[in-house]
């Protein structure tokens, strides 16, 4: 492609706002987190469907609704988009008794120990409404001595026990299945200390992602994680879920940023790892083991995490290409003349984009001109706005001359900023409008990422529709499938395909989510026997009474 | 400070070539690494005795050399730096016998199984000539099989094993203390797969660190660590101990970098960890474990690592701060404007920088003008030549109007870059040459990391000239503390104060070099003791017989 022509496709729309477009949107891990509760038909459960996803199977996809939080005990759990689980309660636990009750009373202060049937009814039920558990008792420690006391009696006495943040999980990982007792952790919500050279930020597990990120932001920082829920997840949650989000591609995984932590063990033991330093080498990191361990290893305290600067400038990009192939090279160029500013790499097929602008108010493809196969969202975050806006031109026009890119956009203000991340974000938003969708959030290695999407498509023909994008500069995707109605059938032949396929290019089932109640009993899919086993060695090591999160994470065949 | 004075006092020399000036220079992780026999006197025992510090001690620091390896079974060790470290063989141990060798034989190809005097003799002693064993046997396994067949044997004969990689560790951690058999991971030296996409490497753990930086150079990528050592050491030796280096301020520690582990278990169960994926979420992230383990948790056999994209530009300034404080700021500052493209922040007082000019041929002080107290050598490394030096020169221009930096050059060249860097690693070298070295590599919080250095300058007066320097932007103090000779009223006046001082601040005793054998005893200075008895139950649960790695990195008391 001529460079004038390339020029010319490239319509430049003017500077983009200082201001970070990304601010008060609802991006998320777990795609728009928007949580008024109509927003809540948006996952994994059948739209016509509006209770959650617990309750007496009947049979082939009938299911009742349950009138309360107690009836959880009697029932099996079923969960769409990744079979059925069936899970009886653990009879080696005790169950609650009004003893229990006074000792919780005796170590705890007044509001610590929540018995009213409203507010534990709360915490029985995630935020999407999908998992609904029977405990009656919430336990608020405002500090890690009170956790520990309440560990410590709780594995003496055999009671399970489900720590909870922010309750904004989406595999049913922090809220109980049975009678747990749930520890809350949003009485301990205190900043500790920041370093303000190096960075580094200590805090209580019960602080709000989003006030921990103001509270950085004004120190000329920012979290090295941001997710559409950070306005009710906490940090010790995104830490036990070892959570990805947005600025994942940039800033990599917690096990890089978090440099200590504070847990304390099934037994109530503290373990006061709580390191602020970036390096060291003494001994085992054990820091590590909890780090995505879903608060079944322990529950994590206190938190220190490496913030990064906070840089100035932001631009975002709107590009077409037309094969998949010309997704991943234009990545590669990305990756090498972007390099040190690049801070989203986000793909999309045809059929996301037809699908958010035909299902989403105020949506339009910006750039409507022909029907490009792909679509890729480019955002740059560095220190110098001009520069960094001329290398992205720069570059772009590079893509264009080299075939990589067909057509594209530079947002010119946040607005414009938004719309390009809104069609993005709006997919997940979109496809639960068009009836069922079955959503599965992959890893798989970047050149066969695709491949998945074009096999369920031959597989599943004209009934149902196929939507693949994702994180593409992380290997992760999201593959969602929509029809018009929910239909065993269509199940059976996504799953287990899905699970082996994936499998099979030794991806992962679970690439930011967890696995929670929802995948535990999946976790072969991804790891070896061998793995699972050691992982099972150590759960019995930390918790030999498995009062920590039960149900969860392992498969219960090897517990 | 004026503007225009500022512009006089930096004086800009001419633009740097593109090629990185680190290339060919001794960098490392453990100071300059030059490996010619000579420069061993840099290292941390006493200059004045030229034979390892192994040996029957007699009394107050006087000791024998010994004539072989094979007294390494009767000696105690004495290592300076670190107080003494009296170990007793354990009796648990089988010792080796021609059945043992016969069944090696047959489960190995011929030249994997080396009894050759000599070429176990070179195995026997780590680099620095420091550490000494007494193993009668070498096994250099071909493949994970064979590895899996030499611990699974091992095991059940409770042989002790020694895993060894390039046998360039600091702490004694790769050489036997006794008479454990030695597996060698070099004849495992292939790479397996790299992804030109992602930038994501498969290969064997006994790969040279270089030859995977030329490998991986070829296709436009970086290895994330770079250590002067890197022409010797192994993948899996940086693995088994988290190795720092270089590039640890720009891109974190290989916990965030490793993807995937193959790791063989002390029972000889091969735990396939070995995923390429940047994202996993399924279960506990087992492969932290192994990182750092220094080789007493399992083998690394196989590395799947993430690889940055190569930059083409790089530029190295040289400043000069009238005080700590300055230099602090400065790093905050660098970190806010150089943001994407800092890649090394070290810093030096000037008794360093005297020592250096005074001891180091062809060194000189590229700031010679006035005495000032502390310099700060700053790299830059990013993807557009003239820009980045443009915003390197505003930012100093910056720094000296805002009086953090009271004088500055930037490297024109290549030869200047080189000798800008020859200043900083030649500290360790010129230490050694003024007698005796007491060398201490610690992590301590930036604000109190010079601290220890004019604590300890109090309490030694003038009996020894302590200098400080180091990884400034890591939090990484190297202590040297050099006299004419060794003296045991001087380490009593260090040791255990060092340590004490280091542990109230809640820092680590050993920052980048792991515990090995010198520093085992030591790792209550650094970790609780409820963490210390949990990497002890985690080493019982991996290697229930302790076969791997014994009489390091925990205390025998634990074990």
């Amino acid at each position: 492609m001529a460079r004038r022509e390339a020029a010319r496709l490239l319509r430049r729309l003017g500077p983009l706002a200082v201001e970070s477009p990304t601010r008060g949107m609802p991006h998320c891990q777990h795609e728009s987190a928007n949580r008024i509760v109509n927003s809540c038909r948006r996952f994994h459960w059948i739209p016509s469907l509006q209770r959650p996803l617990c309750g007496p199977t009947t049979s082939g996809g009938i299911y009742e609704g349950q009138s309360s939080a107690k009836k959880a005990c009697e029932v099996q759990k079923r969960t769409f988009g990744s079979a059925a689980t069936h899970i009886q309660r653990n009879p080696a636990y005790s169950e609650l008794n009004s003893d229990d009750v006074s000792y919780f009373k005796s170590i705890l202060c007044e509001n610590g120990v929540v018995q009213d049937e409203d507010r534990v009814a709360v915490a029985n039920v995630d935020w999407m409404g999908k998992y609904s558990g029977a405990s009656q008792l919430l336990l608020l420690p405002k500090n890690t001595t009170e956790v520990s006391k309440i560990l410590s009696y709780c594995n003496t006495r055999r009671l399970a026990v489900v720590p909870q943040g922010g309750n904004t999980g989406l595999v049913g990982g922090s809220v109980p299945v049975y009678d747990e007792v749930i520890v809350g952790l949003s009485g301990m919500d205190k900043i500790i200390s920041f370093d303000n050279v190096n960075g580094i930020l200590t805090c209580e597990a019960g602080c709000v992602l989003e006030n921990l990120s103001n509270f950085v932001e004004n120190e000329g920082f920012i979290m090295p994680l941001d997710l559409g829920a950070k306005g009710s997840c906490h940090i010790g949650g995104n830490v036990s879920t070892n959570a990805g989000g947005l600025r994942f591609i940039r800033y990599g995984s917690l096990h890089g940023s978090v440099l200590g932590l504070e847990v304390v063990l099934a037994d109530g033991t503290i373990l006061d790892m709580l390191t602020t330093l970036r390096k060291d080498n003494t001994g085992y990191d054990l820091k590590h083991l909890f780090i995505g361990s879903e608060g079944s290893l322990g529950v994590v305290t206190k938190i220190s995490v490496l913030t990064p600067a906070k840089l100035p400038s932001t631009n975002v990009a709107f590009l077409s290409c037309n094969d998949y192939k010309s997704c991943q090279k234009l990545l590669l160029a990305a990756r090498r003349s972007l390099g040190e500013i690049l801070s989203a790499f986000e793909f999309m097929d045809h059929h996301c984009i037809d699908l958010a602008v035909r299902h989403l108010e105020g949506v339009h493809n910006p750039l409507p001109a022909s029907p490009y196969k792909f679509y890729v969202l480019i955002e740059i975050t560095g220190s110098d706005e001009s520069y960094d806006k001329t290398k992205l031109e720069a570059f772009l026009l590079r893509s264009m001359e080299d075939g990589l890119v067909a057509d594209g956009v530079i947002a010119q203000d946040i607005s414009q900023a938004s719309n390009f991340w809104r069609i993005r974000e709006g997919i997940s938003e979109a496809s639960v409008k068009v009836g069922a969708v079955y959503k599965y959030d992959l890893s798989i290695p970047v050149e066969k990422l695709y491949d998945i999407v074009e096999e369920m498509r031959c597989r599943l023909g004209d009934s149902a529709e196929v939507l693949g994008y994702g994180h593409l500069g992380d290997g992760n995707l999201h593959l969602n499938i929509v029809s018009s109605k929910y239909d065993d059938n269509t199940l059976e032949r996504i799953e287990p395909f899905v699970y082996e396929w994936t499998s099979a290019q030794r991806g992962s089932i679970s690439a930011e989510h967890g696995l929670g109640l929802m995948k535990a009993e999946k976790i072969h899919y991804s790891k070896s026997p061998e793995a699972v086993q050691l992982m099972a060695s150590i759960k019995k090591l930390l918790d030999p009474n498995s009062i920590l999160n039960p149900y969860k994470v392992l498969p219960q065949s090897v517990l």
